[in-house]
């Protein structure tokens, strides 16, 4: 199979790179703004401990919203299902930075995957401690998940977040005021932009997401019980606004970021990570989808049944 | 394992007698508001060809919107694809009789599961033939996929349903001022009404969606490609602004009706009815929600995966 | 003064028609849609009793919207203040025919002018009546108003609302769903869209508006203490979502209809009536309203203070 | 008439505190919740130069939102009628501290009286110079309006504010993620919330009134063209979401702050300020508003019709 699946992924590879149209890379952050979109990079963990790879697939990318499965995982292995009264488990209907619902909802997020939902979830993780031993907490968790230490947060990318990331800053003053942070604003926040802000490679991401995948050997980090939460989750929002169309399209829970990343779960068989800077309208890779959605059809992977 | 199953669905059939708290049965359609809550039935239909079954399982329940599931199918076949120029796929965020969203996206429903974007599809069945011959083709599609002929449409409660569905006569109305219904309201109406007033039981819906779940022998009357599409809606919209809950707690495919009952999927491994009246705060059957939830994870048969 | 006024109208008349652009006629009702935008009247009633015109004065017009003042008026005469348990007195914030709101307000309408709102007011005015005598009543007010038997209901045009009125059908049955209609919707619809095809000419409007504007000899039939109401209502609300920019421009009290007339009040002065057919993005009559501010200007009638 | 309107305005502040349910104070604002809500003042300066006064009308209290009037009026003095392009002239049909509408409209304020567009209004007046220049041009605007250099920021409720005002900064920040701040968020937000802790009298604020009144002698502090648009504004939006309520009732424009003050203005005839800092549902002052509807009546002041 790993001989099939190394053709596939050459084969992959440079279908993706003939399409030609890579969409653009998200300009709200200027930091990435700046990345040349026309990059494309997978790889693929395999239940029998083999990684599959192709293109840019050692080239360190933002992670960004990807983080928010992290820090989630984190946060159920400290409070449990505590978390959910203070964020839902619904799809938003909107997006992934949008106040208009959490307005009617009056604070509470509808879900860990969007901005607002992933403040509070880090908000939760910082209460106790502070900002450097939180964040310390999560990148460990991280490069244990990944069975590697050379992850890291790229300050460059942090700082330019906190310089024109109006709209987060609206959102966790707006949960302030209902009450649903308990700590100050800034600190929740400068908190969450920089665990957005951790780098990785494909190759790091993938085998990162193996205890999400339950892949044997894996899943001492993350239980199988919270790998299924998480991966329904991943589901249901992982996308934003286009986690139907995702499901439709691809059939597995994954979870996109704004860095062009996509981490992609077959549960039992493999944890993908996929990268292109270049977004489609939702906000999520353009091409990371598309090499997603062949994938899956190539391998049969779908949950939702098999060919 | 089926010995198990049996003895599994007669100790879960206690213990959701024992329960107590039934919830309470849909009230805007009269008719179903007077049925005894105190029910419940489950019908287990295996990939061996195998059913099993538990409780009030050949007792007729109104499929209500699980009918959705079956129109879309139609659909699907009919024209394919371009139903998606008229309805979306994404969750809407909102209670299933919701007319915000639709006022918002300008008369496109969000998905073809809440109220609005099943009108849609029934007026596309209608398109071009008579009432009478759309619900025969719904009900015969029915039919063929149960394997059973003894499948027929409650008049009793279309009429209810007719004499006070203001929301849908409303939903309706406002699809066609947005130019989203080809045919007059009240004939798209009327024909989803009858739709939804499709009588079964448990085991008569098994095996209504054995196709869905691509079980052996079964696949002829829904192609593997649509059951994965029919399957990653139920995931997304099945269980309205609850769905997200569901996937979390059953991590199965699934769609509910206001009459008590849910289809649910495990996909090339069962497919199962369960219903009973009684509804929980999202619309869903309280009690066929719980004995899902308990069925899957004694089963392990979470597409998010095993334990 | 009057000979002043009347100069000055006559100048009016033709600035208007040099103006050269005049709006769109209202395109949702068919029979409205055919008529020539490029007409213009205008018809002033004083308190000393004369009415001083100039253009198409004298030309019958759908008043439709501007029917809520009247139908609002003959409510308030029968059941008082108790109208506004079923209808708010605020700014919707939105379009006339949202319906948005309606749902975040379960059903309440937030004013009797929009067009939820005036189906409430109609519902009531039907309650214990045949739709015929209700509309009589309502004519009858507008006849007594205007000291005048020649006015009349076209029936053409409520003809052609009722075939293509779907929006007003989804408000009405969505209204019926929340309780606050106490007739059916088709009902309480027919009388509403009847009562909005009521033709006037600018002379029978300015006249009948007498009463509103508290002149000499007019009270009799709305007490200034209603009259006051009415004209603080339609100051917040007779524009729908432009209401802020009329205040703003003309400030003065109005109440618009999609015919393309304004039944504009200066409390103690004059009730005036301006028609010209093409809209404005609101919604609004585009050449009446410049008119209106205008005149408003010339006269320094505003509410909100001299020159 | 002026000793009617003393003997008047004494039964008036008898009647108010016989009526023993104050409402409640402001709780958003810890120094502002710490106030005794059983007071009540009244000043009413009169077209002849007197100001007629009863009750607390001497005590300072924290005007709050009513500094937007003054604030508007800078701005108008400043830049004219080019505020419009980023702040509109709609009532919000929201509380005056709605996120929603913001996102709604791409972050262009509905009004300048909510708070949003008092931020943006702020935020016009600090560009190009610093937050204390900015103060000292609305406090000195205030003083001469006043004609009393007796009006100061009390900086206690306004730290107070500033530690606790996260709704505001979610605003502030909101605004700046859509490009409507020309200066730091922070800057804004801090500047808005000085000049809402400005303190004034009943007779302060009467006086400072006298402009937009148009009464003798105060109009070349404000245009009369501006005085008729600041009154417009105030009738259309000066109570939030009970802005209609008001105008019914009171008929007469006004403007309300969490402080419990509302600023009224009888065009042409008076200049009146209202204390009493118990509030409504609405967020006005509860018996500042009964107080102005009984002036209203008794002095028969209504712009829309006499008795």
């Amino acid at each position: 199979m790993n001989t099939d699946l190394e053709e596939f992924l050459t084969r992959l590879d440079g279908e993706i790179r003939a399409e030609g149209d890579w969409g653009k890379p998200a300009d709200y952050i200027p930091e990435l703004a700046r990345i040349d979109p026309a990059q494309f990079g997978i790889a693929v963990a395999l239940a029998d401990g083999t990684i599959v790879t192709a293109g840019d697939a050692e080239r360190r990318f933002s992670i960004q919203s990807i983080s928010k499965v992290f820090s989630l995982a984190c946060v159920l292995g400290r409070i449990g299902e505590q978390i959910w009264t203070r964020v839902g488990r619904e799809s938003s209907g909107a997006r992934f930075d949008s106040i208009l619902l959490l307005e009617r909802e009056q604070g509470r997020p509808r879900n860990p995957f969007i901005n607002a939902g992933a403040i509070v979830t880090t908000d939760e993780l910082l209460t106790g401690r502070s900002p450097k031993e939180t964040l310390s907490e999560i990148v460990n968790f991280v490069r244990a998940a990944a069975d590697d230490d050379d992850i890291h947060i790229d300050k460059t990318v942090a700082r330019s977040e906190t310089e024109t990331g109006w709209r987060n800053a609206a959102l966790a003053n707006y949960l302030k005021s209902f009450g649903n942070l308990k700590n100050p604003p800034e600190l929740a926040l400068g908190t969450y932009i920089h665990q957005c802000a951790i780098e990785m490679t494909c190759v790091q991401l993938a085998r990162a997401g193996r205890a999400i995948a339950g892949l044997p050997g894996a899943t001492s980090i993350i239980s199988p019980a919270k790998a299924r939460r998480l991966n329904a989750l991943m589901m249901l929002c992982g996308h934003y606004d286009g986690s139907g169309d995702f499901a439709f399209r691809v059939g597995l829970p994954g979870k996109s970021g704004v860095g062009g990343g996509i981490l992609l779960i077959a549960p039992g068989r493999a944890s993908v990570a996929i990268w292109s800077p270049g977004l489609n309208a939702y906000g999520n890779s353009k091409m990371a989808t598309l090499a997603a959605e062949k994938l899956a059809q190539h391998m049969g992977w779908s949950v939702f049944g098999g060919r």
